[in-house]
C-alpha cells in the first residue's frame, strides 16, 4: 500500500527483529538438522518455508540450540533468525498458522515470536535435555512407537546402568564418547544421566548437559547398554571416560531412539551474559556437524 | 526323528490346542486386518508367520476380537487359533521369541498361550475399547505422533462434544453410524463415549461398546467433531441416531487416529456362556469386513 514519500526502502531491511522458533520434528525423513546441498534437512526445509511465509528474497539463516544428526528427533528444539523488521511487521502475526499449512507434517513450528534482548538460541542455552528410549524385549515392542525406540535383544539391568551413569556426572573431557573435531573442546558438564522403566520392557534415559559434542549421547547410551546387558561391569564407562580417547568398544547406538526434548535458558536478564560466556568457551568454528549452517556467532 | 512304529500320523493333528494371541500393530502399512488376496494384511502376515514358527503345513485360521479396517491401529488386539497339539507341544514355548524375529516391526505378538476352556477371541469378548486422537491446532501437532493423530483445522469444544456423546450411550440401533450389511444387526450397546484433553491442542476420545459395526467409531467421532467445531448443535448426534439411516452429513473420519486399545473378557468360568450368547445375537455371517476370514463360529 502506497503511503506517499515515506515508503520504506531496502535500507529498512537493515533493522532486524530476532525471532525465536520453538519446533519439533520426526527425524526419520531428514538428513539431520544442518542444511546440505541436495539433501532434505530440517534447516533447509524450515528456512525455505520461512522465506516464503515472510516474503523474503532469500532464506533466513537459522541458528539452532541442538544440531541433531540424521534420524534424531526433536520435540523441544529452539532456533532463532534475524528477520527484516518490515517483513516481520507484515507477515509475523500470521506466520505460525501459515507455516502449519506450508510445512510437511514431519516438522512443526509451534511458536514464532520476537526474542528477548540478548537471546541466542545456541549460545544463550544453559542446558539441553535429551531422551533415549530402549525396548529390551522385541516381542513387547509397541509398533506405534518403533520410530522413536531402539529395540534391544537383551534384557537390561537398569540399576547397573544407573550405577555406571552416576560416575560420569560432572565436568569432564568427554573425548572418549565423541567424534573428535580439530580445535573443538570436548569438555562438557553432564548434569543428569539416569534410566527409568516407563512401560513394559521399556527403559528411558534422561540426559542433560550444558551442551553435547557430536555423537555424545548415543555413545554414552551405547556404553551403558553394554553395562545393562551384563557384558561390561558398571565401572567400565568411567574407565573409558578416563582414557580420554574414543574407544571402539563403545557402540554409537541408532539415532531413532534419541529425541531432543527441551532446551533451558536463563531468565531474560541473563541471556546476553550467558551467550558471551558460552561463545568464549566454545568458539564458533566448533560445529558439531560436517555441513554446518552459518557460523552461529 | 524316527522313534519307531509310534510315529504320530496326521490323525494326531486332530487334537487341537486353542491358543490366545495378544498383539499390537501399526495399521499404516496394512490393508486392514482381514486376509485379502494380493494385499498386505495383519491376518495374512500373522497366519503366515505362525505357520512357519509352529511348523504347520498350512497357515492356521485366526479369529480376531476386532476386525480393524485399513489404516486402523491396535495396541490390545486379541485373536485365537486352533493348533495341532503335537505342533504346539514342540514349538509353542519358543513361539513368541521366534515371532519377534520373524515378524516385521509393524506387528508384534506380545503373548501366545493356551486359552482357558470356552474361550473365543471374538464371541467371548464383552467389550472393546478404542481411542481416537485429534489435534485441533495443526501448528501444535507432534510430528512423532502424526501417524496416530488426526489433525483438525478448527478448535474443538470438548464440553459440547461430551454433551452430544452422553445422549448416544446405551443400547440403540446404530444404523445411522454404520455401513449397512445385509442380515447383520446394527444394534449395539455403547458403554462409554467421552473426550478429554490429553495434551496441548490434543483431544482424545474413549469409546467402549459390547461390539461395533463397520465404520461405527469413525462415524461417531465424525459426528462429534461437527459438534465440537460448532457447525452442529450438541443435540444433532442423537437426532441422527434416531433417524436410523446413514446420514451423509456425518463424515467418517480418517483411520489413522483410531486405535483398538483393549478387549474385555469375562472371568474364565463365563467364557463359554458369553460366546454362546454372542453367537446367537450376532450370527456368524455378520462379518464386518467384505473379505472376511473364516467364519468365527
Amino acid at each position: 500500500m502506497g503511503l506517499g514519500g515515506a515508503e520504506p526502502g531496502p535500507v529498512a531491511g537493515l533493522t532486524a527483529v530476532r525471532v525465536r522458533l520453538d519446533l519439533g520434528y520426526d527425524g526419520t525423513g531428514f538428513s539431520g538438522w544442518a542444511r546440505q546441498p541436495g539433501q532434505r534437512t530440517v534447516q533447509g526445509t524450515l528456512e525455505d518455508a520461512l522465506a516464503r511465509v515472510l516474503g523474503l528474497a532469500e532464506p533466513p539463516a537459522l541458528t539452532v540450540a541442538g544440531r541433531t544428526d540424521a534420524g534424531v528427533h526433536a520435540r523441544g528444539q529452539v532456533a532463532h533468525a534475524d528477520i527484516a523488521a518490515d517483513r516481520w511487521a507484515d507477515a509475523g502475526p500470521s506466520a505460525v498458522r501459515r507455516l502449519a499449512r506450508l510445512l510437511p507434517p514431519d516438522v512443526r513450528v509451534h511458536r514464532l515470536a520476537p526474542a528477548p534482548p540478548g537471546f541466542d538460541a545456541r549460545f544463550s542455552a544453559i542446558w539441553r535435555r535429551y531422551a533415549y528410549r530402549v525396548c529390551d524385549d522385541p516381542s513387547q515392542g509397541d509398533p506405534l512407537a518403533r520410530h522413536v525406540t531402539l529395540w534391544y535383544r537383551s534384557p537390561l539391568d537398569v540399576a547397573a546402568m544407573n550405577e555406571a551413569a552416576r560416575r560420569l556426572l560432572g565436568e569432564h573431557d568427554f573425548a572418549a564418547f565423541c567424534r573428535r573435531r580439530d580445535g573443538a573442546s570436548t569438555v562438557r558438564t553432564l548434569l543428569r544421566l539416569d534410566w527409568a522403566r516407563s512401560g513394559p520392557a521399556l527403559a528411558e534415559a534422561t540426559v542433560v548437559a550444558d551442551a553435547f559434542c557430536h555423537n555424545m549421547v548415543r555413545a554414552l547410551v551405547g556404553a551403558l547398554l553394554k553395562v545393562g546387558d551384563g557384558s561390561r561391569p558398571p565401572g567400565w564407562a568411567a574407565q573409558v571416560l578416563a582414557t580420554g580417547v574414543r574407544d571402539p568398544a563403545v557402540p554409537v547406538v541408532g539415532p531413532h531412539g534419541l529425541c531432543l526434548e527441551e532446551v533451558g535458558y536463563p531468565a531474560d536478564a541473563g541471556l546476553a551474559a550467558r551467550a558471551t560466556a558460552a561463545r568464549n568457551l566454545r568458539p564458533a568454528p566448533a560445529a558439531r556437524s560436517p555441513a554446518s549452517g552459518p557460523a552461529p556467532a
